[in-house]
């Protein structure tokens, strides 16, 4: 998957710890966050668009890429910015190496100032 | 508001009876069913768009319209598919007839055939 080539509904799980410093806009997020992102196709309801009477209606189609995961330990990931990268694919660990093919790091670098993390509190 | 002139990122959650109904496939769903339809603004990333080099991120902006919900039970609300409509702007509930005005009813209708409810579960 090149950067920029998502077509994607997601949404950004986050434990205790990761809602409360998204709650109180705490940066960086402390160690023990963990923050969680199923994806799902971008998929068109013709069901939903017929009553509609157009086409606007996109709904979460098969899961996609996995479930992914940031963990923050800042002993343990000191060289990628404190996080730690995982995705399982149908319960199963995605390899580390594959996890540093895919680049999980680089992709989250542009967002340094908000501690890498792209997602926004929505309240 | 008129039909098909959505234009929101929303999710749908439900308490542990609706998700089990969902994950079941239960049909009509239990009394007892709760589903929430928080929604927001679908807005375009600025921030993100600007890594990916080109425009394709939207998130959650501002709420919009309030937090929606339906509860099942036949006995109440046995004139409208035995589902009760509800919304909460800021945490205050909206009058019964501005909800009817609203016409939650009549537009959930078309979906009579899965219980007056859209949404499909996504695994």
């Amino acid at each position: 998957m090149a950067v920029g080539d998502l077509n994607d509904l997601r949404a950004i799980l986050g434990n205790d710890t990761a809602i409360r410093a998204y709650r109180d806009g705490t940066l960086p997020f402390p160690d023990g966050t963990i923050i969680a992102r199923p994806a799902w196709d971008y998929a068109p309801s013709q069901e939903n668009d017929k009553v509609f009477g157009h086409p606007q209606s996109f709904v979460a189609g098969a899961p996609k890429e996995g479930v992914r995961f940031m963990v923050k330990d800042s002993a343990k990931y000191a060289s990628t910015g404190s996080w730690g990268f995982a995705q399982f694919n149908d319960g199963k660990p995605v390899d580390a190496a594959t996890l540093r093919l895919r680049a999980c790091f680089p992709c989250h670098e542009p967002a340094k100032q908000h501690d890498f993390i792209y997602t926004r509190y929505a309240p």
